[in-house]
């Protein structure tokens, strides 16, 4: 069985190298090439430690990625770089799954206003897919370009599809509270992600105005078949990996416990990736593996619903998902190469 | 000038080794008496190896600080022994603060219903006062009975007050999502708080039925003048101190953003120990000192309030706060003894 | 291809729960049987619950395990336990991987010294070999018994082998100052695990007394053809996974730089594990992985050695190596089921 | 009483703000300025939120301090800077204690070699005193320039003097294997200091080039009347706060635990800011105070000595000392200011 020849564009930070560990195990995939711009000529095993004679490349420029023969791309890139990446590229050129926010956002004013830049590739907007397979799985095959969600919104569209869905609660109002850690901000070191600073603290951020915002209204909106409105809060957990959502919503008339548990029973009780869980989830039962973590209950007594999802923000909410939208890509079995257990403790 | 003498009454869980490093301080106190069932003949430096040096009594059995003519007494107990040991004590004994959560609410029958057991010291409950002086400082001074906030309940209500106060926000489904260090959980080593399950992990815990929710309601529900209804879901932080809570309302017709921010500086703007940020706070701005740091913003896109709030558990959120209470009790300046910057970082 | 039929034999602690995650994934090997005193009867899930979906058996009893048919058994037993489950099993029975302390020390005279226990299976003991494969390789396949090595000393050995081997150095006054995080110490909550104490924390603990010093001292013993004297000075690293040994020596005389690098090299260039690096290892860069990362220097000014060693002390410090041994005694690639890149960051 | 009016200069990084912490509740200074070139105009609650209320003084320029009327200065700027900034003060101008290296190697030959830069104050540098008081208390009061020692020099040396003073222990082949939290560091955002690569790791820098290594040789060599030679290897701390070094040493011979002991006993049982414990000191027992916490112990098996000392790097090993030395100077209490009991846990 020959390997299929896969790319990583943009390996320097945490979604490249975490797409390194997973495809390096992966069983039908050659990593073929690996690029950076500003790293090119260097070993990958210089540049990541941790990954020395586990991939043998050596980082090249982006633009040299003709040379070789590559079968599909994995566009590990800023925004607005990613979507100057993808304009560039030639029509036949091998399927591309983008990590960035450039094509999850369907519609290009919306992303505008929220990222505060033009797109600058539209027409590749109009044909590319949002990769969140448990609930657009069947869009995947075939496209040539797959957005792959966020990490906030993989988490919090999880935790609620299957309320919104079969219309279980109001679709105003809807709450996230979110935390994550910190490798969802970026493998460069910046103030607020210095060390002495981020030990032992907790923090909101980005009240009103982070990105994912317009992206799990968007997804939920599908799965509702009408506009949803999200207020979603972020907070910086003090640790490298995890992000735990929980999701707070105002039931419509009539919603019991057992229909609750129901509704996620369907939804998830055959996903490979998704598990229901009898207790709140813990993101260190996730750690390093492709699971998403649920679990939702009615409060009698506020008559609340509260719904709990819990990943890897770099497995499930980056690589991992990329990775199994490469298996949808490739009508592989879509566990290929993600059956790492969690790294727990 | 004479010192007051005090006591500590359990010295050995978290709450009481806070107390005397706090008491210590304090120049207007002395440390006469520290008490401890299991411990009693040790002296606190050898339980407590970080306070060697700074306190040097040896501790006592509970049952002999009559001997130690005290002035004022310190209740650092599990719940439920607090009660038995107010009752026993005489009715001319020294003042008391509180820090179970057996005082602290009004209704008996509340009480047993969330914390499952009979109250056994109703009469001193009549007389008790809820010792959270920037909402209720007028009734702290002669009070015998002074029972000390929870943790949780101090944020919280904190941080939800001057809307509650002025009807700015509904008095129903209110959010209040808080995350707490493991601090919180006491000093007694659990399978929960076993370091390699905590560290790197992030959950929710006590869906639905956590005891500070009615002690939320009350504390609200007093400041409204009307029932208040709360959903609290407490998360445990991967650090050892630090609560913060993220509040969500929906607010009255009409409230706009200057209505908001006036009147939290109407409430706050002279309190010694509440600082109004003009950022979300961060649980290591206060650590380590008895600052409860506050912040609120109107979500002009779903229309909801949020509402911030950061403390030291054992500070503000315990220990801290009774010292503040003793010193409106002894009429003293309400900041003595507490003008420790935080540790940050 | 049939696969090998494994049993681990107290699957609810660290190195139990960790051959579960990687025994999972291993393309050659069925788990068949998990077993535990205090959970059997309950899944393998619900006790871990990071493992839910990943491994579907139910624990049992370890006396039920002549019902499996097993192949091979790893014993993730407590020191004591273990010597008397081998001592209770068929000469004829599958070959055992023993993850404790109990068949490490030829001398069980030694071995009673420092575990303070009579050794009440000798004869198991006497044939015996001691699982580090990078210096013991030979002597693996065919065994009936493996003692797998104690983490520390897998670092420490592994760090000065080379050293030793070609006697570079003195073979008294060694120090070995290590530090190793905190699963190290077990599954089992302890007030000297309880998570507010050890976050934040670093400390010495176990001076002149910690069991790994005759295992360090006996496989350094084997390399050198000679004694060697070791002091071991463990410490507690309030991290959940790692471990870093950083060595002392005395070099004999006329060693120089390239005389030791060359040492290095001709003695690890070929390891699959053991990756020589060219700045000091980091904890984090095998965190997950079996690799051990190592690095020496000679120090010109004070003309001391300094050699490090970082391996994850779940994984080459017990369930990986135990895997590898495995593999050995299989006459499999050493590398099978142990690819994982590591978790980083 | 009128208020010591002092001045930080350099208050924006991490020492500069444990300063403001400690100086803003010690009853006998004022701060009366802060100064920031890069802050310049800025309140000092805005640079550092967790001061907010704390000190209420806007941050200057350094060329203005001559303003402020000032009767003593803190230095807490970068090596270099310093002794520019001192060089360029009046003879008769206030006081100073410097953090920084610049004046703590009496040799300026020394400080060239490793500091790699000319030293630009050398007369300055001859009438600088080592201000680490438990060694050199008698030469500080009336000192002009006091050289506030290093954070590694601290905990080190006070570890090992007692030995080195006697004879006790080889004055060649010490060892300090020392580990500190990233605080020590300081408070620039560096690729080093990125949290997620940070978080969780553990590992060793700086082989055979750190600056603290001549500066730990100079003042055991002072103690001991004699040249001294050490390796210092130091790691990094995923934590904040603290330092704890583990110092071996060959004894010399006769060397018995009782005299080791009493060794101790002599030189620490009358200082207030060092505690000798009966088991090994953690970093935690001291975080936020003055505390030096040793520890010390012949190891029979081996014959070699080891000992330990753990400081908060910020206070005993920073602004603490700079603080005691403060006290010297103006022949106050030497605990002054300084009786805040560790934040622990």
């Amino acid at each position: 069985m020959s390997l299929l020849r896969v790319g990583i564009i943009g390996a320097t930070g945490y979604t490249g190298s975490e797409l390194v560990r997973l495809l390096a195990a992966h069983p039908r995939v050659e990593i073929a090439a690996l690029t950076s711009r500003s790293e090119a000529g260097r070993p990958a095993g210089a540049v990541h430690p941790a990954l020395q004679d586990v991939v043998e490349l050596t980082l090249t420029e982006a633009d040299r990625i003709a040379d070789f023969d590559l079968d599909a791309l994995f566009l590990a890139l800023p925004h607005r770089t990613s979507m100057e990446f993808v304009a560039a590229q030639p029509q036949d050129g091998p399927p591309i799954i983008d990590l960035s926010g450039d094509f999850r956002l369907a519609d290009a004013a919306i992303y505008e206003a929220w990222y505060e830049t033009p797109h600058v590739a539209t027409a590749a907007l109009a044909g590319a897919v949002f990769g969140l397979p448990e609930l657009f799985r069947d869009r995947i095959p075939g496209a040539r370009l797959v957005a792959n969600p966020g990490c906030y919104p993989t988490a919090a569209v999880l935790a609620l599809a299957p309320l919104v869905r079969r219309g279980l609660v109001a679709t105003e109002g809807l709450v996230v509270d979110a935390k994550s850690g910190v490798t969802g901000a970026g493998a460069t070191a910046k103030p607020q992600t210095h060390f002495p600073d981020v030990f032992g603290d907790f923090r909101a951020y980005g009240v009103s105005r982070h990105r994912h915002t317009p992206e799990i209204e968007q997804a939920l909106g599908r799965v509702a078949g009408a506009g949803v409105q999200v207020l979603f809060q972020p907070h910086l957990l003090p640790v490298d990996r995890g992000i735990l959502a929980t999701c707070y919503a105002r039931p419509a008339a009539g919603l019991d416990p057992d229909r609750l548990q129901a509704a996620y029973h369907e939804d998830y009780a055959d996903e490979p990736f998704v598990r229901l869980r009898e207790a709140p989830p813990a993101t260190k039962h996730v750690r390093g593996s492709n699971f998403c973590d649920v679990h939702a209950v009615l409060d009698e007594r506020t008559g609340l619903v509260i719904a709990f999802a819990a990943i890897d923000n770099l497995v499930k909410g980056a690589a991992g998902q990329a990775v199994q939208n490469l298996n949808l890509l490739c009508d592989w079995p879509e566990t290929t190469g993600l059956n790492q257990g969690p790294l727990c403790p």
